[in-house]
């Protein structure tokens, strides 16, 4: 189940500023139409960091309500400290999560403790663990050797990478560890070349998954030259939205055209995308033609 | 009252690891018995980031509780999100807090966005905002200019100081803005030295505030001499204590030792100081002459 | 003449490791023939901070005698001291450089020191100075106030950004100081994007400089169809040979078989492309429709 | 050879900026006299990286000149990439250097690769190789294991740390390769701690190095009390001078005031100490009892 086309959520807010519930059950809808094989709620995408306690109980009682019986989620766990990583990982799993995603913990300095915050975070879960590589985020690069000490204390054998550029950094980590479950990322910009490389699918919130699906399926069933002329086609789209910083409100933007999110606001200090990036996402999406109406599953190259 | 020599307080955690609130009511008692001029909780010392919210809530309530008709306390409310630390100051005001403490966000790495973050996070508070200056713990390497633009932008002249080397920083930030309140910290390792630069007092977690205040007292009453002898008789203990991520261990233990916490525990993944620490602290505080029974009136040089 | 479509060389190196001046040479050459503005020398993707002080000079001298009466070359001077940087920077100019490029130096904490720096660097030059916005070269994160406080310091109108997202900064920038050159730059990953926001060109080491100018001289004649199709369409390899750390492996492997370089050797530790992404490399020009005998003036989209 | 207490020697300047090769002499001369066991020239407090490479051979030469007969002496090789840093050792081999000094590549983000880069730069020295952990200066934390690893690919059994706290990593490495050669670093703040945790002796650019000298000695005799004293008595320097950043400046105008410099020039950006500093330097001094006139032999407790 942890492989394929996961869709990593926003956090949607209302006008006002708080959580809004009903684009967040629209999400899971809209994922599920889409094809996803999983949604990844709470996350860096989904501004898990900027939430109170409590908005973060309410993202997750809404998506695991609106989720049962339709598609499995994961939960972003990650925090500065082991006890808190447990505590919501406890949460998450009765909640019914199929998986936890934790990163290392923010500005850690001596990467050999990363065994040590792993084996604390994860103990007795009962549910899969995804080890996220997350430098942007935390601050901490590891290398491949803390990755497989992070996974082999968390029992896990699932990787999510944001650590550009990822595709050779999934050829180091399956050269030394064959078989364990690589997920791509960074919003989808280096997809193919990630399935090119092992990748067992991406975990990103790109806002069309069906693209990445698409791009995948092609991959899997051999047609490479499918695969890598749909990945072509919307490349300046990914490459668009995947700006560091900016990508999230162009992301919010996007899922409210198409229909799913009430409002474009984040919680970053300039929360929405200023004219001249409105007006570069015009031209953009009609370029690689794509608009809010496009059938999720007519996606070609 | 924003000034003078402020305590800031531990979060205790009982054997089982949760928040011990019988410590935390000793701290208050202790911190007043030492004349401390306030006390600061929820700070980087305090492990705020470690915290769930519900302990968090904990800390605040049992504080204000204590500390009521006592001793004036701050709150620190530090988050990623403006938002978060609105609402965090918000509580912290109701709960009766004298001020609120706030750093720069994580990682950010604009810093020409941090006045839009104070301006955010401290809208309509209704008391004085201390701006913490924390690049250990945040990332961020704050110049004057940036420290100058979080305080106009919170309406505040009180700043903390963590950014080593603090006198000379001190003074840059004198320079420019004179009558500034500036809390030096680090521990107390340059508490003498800050003073000279015109440093308001400390604001710190030293595990023997009386001897800070000490410092001050006499450095106040123009007796310079006596506060270096006073800084330079404990300089051995306060540079042990001030070691980086393994200070706080020590600081724990020593409040063990003096009767006000029942554990040394911390959140960090190494939570009690090895053996050889241990001997050390033994050591040390032989040599300047501490032991628990230390009369927190009799400090001289 | 700081304008347009510049092309930054990178320092070959022959089988047996020391520059390559026939190489170089022929840079010069093909960088004329590309139809570029300038070429600029001894920037990051020069290696500058890996050669020897011998082989810096080997460099300039080379390429200033080949580009004499041909094309105007920059000198990037970067290096942690300003003294150096001032020593680099006047034999540069003696040399006959059009210009100097500096970034700020490593490491730098105190961002309001940047003035202070680019004075001391630069007095007294007598050409332009081009300041560098190198976040992943220099760990030092400018905001705009310290580029302007850069640029004023040295007299200088230049910039090169180098901080994605690049489009948004140029903005900024701009709306603080029209008027002002700005250079795009990251491998040109984002070179209509830039346009857009008001970029005077890119000065980037990207292997194929005739598209980045195809693109600049359709946008400048207001057929920004025409720009954003010459984009899209050489997209897939901007964005492979864009990456991180190993890009510039594989501009040297396509430099090689442009017929340009004798070997695609770099002074990182791990300084050939790897089977895995000399076969992607195979793939992606393909898609594209690029070969070493592409006609640099046949781009179109 | 490699214990006891190394001398690291600042890079001295004339008035007129350029490197004084009188004080230089005289730099060795006192180095001797105050007993140290070797000398270290072109490290982080020799402002190597602020050199131009014909100031760095001028250095060598004239140390080499004066030293020969009298100390050994090491060279600090550190450089961002491998083939520099090698070309730097064979250089410093090649004037007599009993050992080179060598740190991680500045930035470097993947620790993996450490190994890698220390076999490239110190394949067939025939001296010995001192690994430099200098996270300050690098912006490169290495973890325990990554320092051994770069141990066992440059063939070493000695480390400098410079990564606080050091006792603490001083204790893990000895635990994880008992054996090892570790020197203390950081000014000698926490010389005597370092000790107690299995330090060599100290390498580093205290201004008095005879007072290293002594705790060591003490502490080899087996007297750690007069060990402690020592350290004690003249911690208020210690802690004054081994201030990050405006450090050199203080160290260098002391040996001014001992005779050995002729000025107290730096290349920071600040090169003098401040007034303020000044002043506190004349306090600081007095109150441990330290003048330029101190017998070197007569340090007690």
């Amino acid at each position: 189940m942890l492989r394929g086309t996961w869709y990593i959520s926003p956090t949607p807010f209302t006008e006002a500023g708080g959580v809004d519930t009903d684009s967040l059950g629209r999400i899971v809808a809209a994922a599920a139409s889409w094809g996803v094989d999983g949604i990844t709620i709470l996350g860096v995408m989904g501004e898990a960091a900027d939430l109170t306690a409590a908005e973060r109980e309410t993202v997750l009682s809404t998506v695991a309500a609106a989720a049962r019986d339709t598609v499995p989620f994961a939960v972003g766990c990650s925090a500065p400290s082991a006890a808190v990583v447990a505590g919501n990982a406890r949460r998450a799993v009765e909640a019914g999560a199929a998986a936890v995603m934790i990163s290392a913990p923010p500005l850690l300095k001596d990467t050999d403790q990363i065994a040590a915050f792993y084996r604390a975070a994860t103990a007795d879960l009962g549910v899969p663990v995804i080890v996220q590589d997350e430098p942007a985020a935390t601050g901490v690069t590891l290398p491949v050797s803390a990755l497989l000490a992070a996974l082999d204390a968390s029992g896990s054998t699932v990787v999510k990478l944001e650590d550009p550029p990822t595709p050779p950094k999934i050829g180091r980590l399956l050269a030394q560890r064959p078989g364990l479950t690589v997920f791509g990322g960074l919003g989808g910009v280096s997809a193919y070349s990630e399935l090119r490389r092992g990748a067992a699918g991406t975990m990103t919130g790109f806002a069309y998954p069906e693209i990445l699906r698409a791009i995948r399926l092609a991959f899997e069933a051999g047609d490479t030259a499918a695969a890598a002329r749909i990945n072509d086609r919307f490349l300046p789209y990914l490459v668009f939205e995947g700006q560091v910083r900016v990508g999230l409100a162009i992301r919010k933007e996007v899922l409210r055209r198409r229909g799913v999110l009430a409002t474009a606001r984040t919680r970053a200090l300039n929360p929405l995308p200023d004219e001249a990036t409105l007006a570069e996402l015009d031209d953009v999406l009609a370029r690689v033609g794509l608009t809010p109406s496009i059938d999720p599953f007519a996606v070609t190259a």
